[in-house]
């Protein structure tokens, strides 16, 4: 009954299996690796991108950080939400990558920016003197950290938005797989056709070791996120092992099976909270990741058999029918038969 | 006859099982895993360092740069020797994340720092005005980029110097146990006894997939290297499989024993290549890191026989008979076999 | 009829008297000058504070930024109101200067933080995993950007929430001598007795030529002011005429004397604006800043005689009694014949 | 008997009343003040480029590291003689500017560097991978910190190297009106037409009591410039009074007049210490700037008749006729009676 996060999940078996294949003899080091040369093809092929660039890092923070500095100078402003992973869970790493770049938050309904609110802001900086930051990039974020998915025409509104003044877009996709399978659309719909210039293509809380591709569908800036990658410490030797672990993640669209599979199970627990009398739903979750309220009496019997996810402020002492807000999320590895114990155990 | 770098190299066997046995089930992310808390604890006992803190990252780059931003103010020079992997090829890591100290040189003999001409450049630098970077800290390489190897004593002696002057000593250890077998020394006699206050000890270039130890013998600043870490994009949200590997690494001094294995490869190929009427070793190497002068036309066949290892200056046209130096390295992987055919091929 | 800011007064001829007066021989550089030295004394003596350091820099901008920079490490979270110049209005300098940090916005009525706004804020963020940035520091500005003014009992409730949370209190007082005169209050009271820690002790917008002084109350941090401030090109070679301006500034309480000036000033156009009975005063200004609505006729015909303001969202067509908001700022300089002839014109 | 540091030097009469007459009334502020219209007018027309940009700063740290930070990446390389200002004299600020740029030292004799020697550094790193830093600047400085003078077809024969390369050329002309009387060259030859891309114009030194241009020969690194300097805290909000200044120092051509004046007391004191038995004049200096070994004795004496200028290695114990290396500067200020009693008295 884990529940906590996509984060906590194993690998999938096919990645490691993967990983066992890619162990034979040498292999050039720091990217120049065979598999990388299919694992860039690929990519490229289901972005419809043929010019991409492509690169691997090993945490969501490398690659949204290095996305973000490769575009925007030290006094640029990026316009994000205000629960956005970058502002929010990277302990500052935009600021440090950029040398000091500044996020500027645009909020909105469902965890997601406002179209309008954006507009707005961006009028509100242009034109813009010296003394000021400067508006500089768009960051959005598919799945939400609120679990909500933009729709391809929700980006593309804003997308626009940021182009109409400039602004190149970065898509934070640390749940890429998940929007995309949520909303049905196609990866080259989401990201390029929409106007999103780079992307955060996350493999690690979908069944990866540790491995996010950078998308950049303008290849002029691929030298410049060369270069800032290895002097951030995130170009890695013994790169083959991450191209295998994307090359798995590719190869007969595991990565979209294994999001659906996680979406699924999404679902399910979300049918099951929702039938209950005490829990309140925030929303109707479209992949795998929701919040619910529940009385702390149930969160402490939860506790106590063995759940784990995540209460906000705590189960401190108090009423046995207060309701505290739970963030859940279920993943590729969550079985039916977790979802279905844990709900029973809830139901009381 | 691959001898192009340790870093090319598979990962060992029992690692490879380790990562395999620990992708069982959920488990918690960004190092609060199970298998961290004993990775820890030995890598303190190893080390007689009951209070060391410990921290896992995937690259030697992250593992330097933040060791040393962490002991290093902006305005501090980190003293090292001219072609430490520091100031050399890591693209500018150390001035990046220490938000811009400068690394100031300092030569001996055999690619090691002479304590004396530290000595003096630290006393010219002292008393130092404002108008001046600030002496902050010296950094050793062992092995050295030459592929020697500092004994206890050489290290004592440069560590005393920086002492004197209140300067913290860091290590970058990549090939940590390699020179530990070179020297026949103990881990807490090359690190903490010796003077170090940080060590880089690597694990990628010997047998692991990508993790290196960072050892910080005063845990005072252990708080401020995670948030370095974190804000750095190099916490690993499914961190286990780092622990995975260090544990393998550890268990049974499987470390030492795959130094161990590189080391006598390395003799095996420094005996043949001395053995050479046409080549000239630039010295005994102690460890698995040598460099040869070769005939051109040696290096010719030895190409098109397939060996792989790195020639400086190219091997552009020339006489057949102009030497060319050579960078030879061995890995815990190389085969006695594989040495012998090299050596059968150059001989001719 | 100039009352677009204070920044565009002249220098008071006191001022550019010591200068001329300062300005015979040689004399040593960088803040080694022997007025510096009764400048330090001075401040010391005014403030009650012997042991502060004191440094001077020639611009607003600097002060703030390497008082933050001082007090704040790169992870570091900086509380501020959402107006506040460092969040505003300097370009990004705080993150510039502290490699990353973030301003995160408290608000309050009155363009001031609220004290229970920024406990909750802090409490909020504490206790705060590695994932975020840290709480590091609280930045006051008074007079505020509003125009208002904190009594010493605000800036203390709001330093005690502050300093309960371990966060050092940095005072922005660009204008700090028109808040002193707005509110009887004594320089030690207004900071270090209210709990503050450092002072942008503000010159440049109250009749010098360009010098703030920074004043560190616990003078542990000097040392690493001077290296920042060196570093960032804010060490002055000719200091002397900087110690110059600051040392006529303090004479006889030339300071006080000027900001009385500008705040009467202030009060005598405020009392003409409240009187008008097209114009509306958004608040009762204490000081020397304010902003009244004005209808767009009576703007253009200000404008069209001469007078200089800043006028919130341009003056463009739209009907002739449409409110348009707009900032008056007096100074030392403000001649009450001046600001009679503005009352008269824009009277009709 | 001042010979310290031209910094040490007053401000010419006509820039001090040049400050007085600039103190009437309102000015607009940051740089919009109509006095800076006409400098930058006369900027242009003194260096025959009508396109140039130019702003003004207050100190010649902040004119070479902003001039270095706008054109050097942060994984750039910066070529300069191990003896520059920006090299040592800059407590890292071209690092800081830059977030992380290495300098990289090439020596030649007469403290200039070698066009050989930089074609051969410039060349080894090139082609060069992502594992270092990217050759990307060249800084020169005339006068060079030796005291010597880079002639025109010296200047150009290094730009020649750097661009050949692809880099952009600064040079440090702190003392830019000594090297141009020096050299009898004008201001176009030894800078745009030489191949200097951007220029740190220097006044201090000379006569101003803090003022540096910065002249952009291309425009298009205009907007990146003004955004720097003012996130670097280094845009003036009463921008007229460093305008001032400017206009005087060009009016009449009273810069050169200044440098002429420096320069030729410069020749007066070399000639004298030539004529010495005891000294010896480290080479025949062509400006203000000189090196000269004198007995210990004589720096005794000197030091106490009030004789002020930087002894190398302290004036400690030893043997009276022990040499001891000095550095001697004169300025514009530098009278002959003062020179000539130095002279007297150290003769002894």
């Amino acid at each position: 009954m884990f529940f906590a996060s996509d984060n906590g999940a194993p690998v999938a078996p096919q990645v490691m299996a993967a990983l066992v294949r890619a162990n034979e003899g040498p292999a050039p080091s720091y990217g120049a690796d065979a598999i990388m040369d299919g694992v860039r093809a690929r990519i490229r092929e289901i972005f419809e991108a043929p010019e991409a660039a492509v690169y691997l890092v090993a945490t969501g923070t490398a690659a949204n950080a290095l996305s973000i500095a490769t575009f925007c100078p030290p006094w640029g402003a990026v316009y994000c939400q205000p629960e956005a992973h970058i502002a929010v869970d990277e302990c500052g790493a935009p600021e440090f990558f950029t040398a000091g770049a500044k996020l500027v938050h645009v909020d909105g309904p469902d965890g997601k920016i406002d179209p309008a609110a954006l507009a707005h802001t961006v009028a509100n900086a242009t034109p813009v003197g010296v003394h000021h930051v400067q508006p500089a990039m768009l960051s959005l974020t598919n799945l939400t950290e609120a679990g909500t998915a933009y729709s391809v025409a929700e980006i593309a509104a804003l997308a626009k938005v940021a182009r109409a003044a400039g602004l190149p877009v970065h898509l934070d996709g640390a749940r890429f797989a998940n929007a995309l399978v949520a909303t049905n659309a196609s990866p080259a719909e989401m990201t390029w056709r929409a106007g999103v210039d780079v992307l955060s293509f996350g493999g690690t809380k979908n069944g990866l070791m540790g491995v996010e591709a950078v998308v950049i569908f303008d290849p002029a800036k691929a030298w410049e996120f060369e270069l800032r990658r290895k002097r951030a410490g995130h170009l890695f030797s013994k790169h083959r092992y991450l191209s295998a672990q994307m090359q798995a993640y590719l190869e007969d669209d595991l990565w979209l099976a294994l999001a659906r599979r996680a979406n699924d199970a999404g679902q399910r627990l979300a049918a099951g909270l929702r039938a209950l009398p005490d829990a309140t739903l925030s929303f109707d979750p479209p992949a795998n990741l929701m919040f619910a309220a529940l009385p702390r009496g149930v969160h402490a019997r939860a506790r106590t058999a063995g759940a784990a996810y995540y209460i906000f402020s705590g189960a401190g002492n108090g009423p046995e029918d207060e309701l505290l807000e739970a963030r859940f999320v279920t993943s590729w590895s969550t079985t039916d038969e977790e979802t279905d114990r844990f709900l029973s155990l809830i139901r009381g």
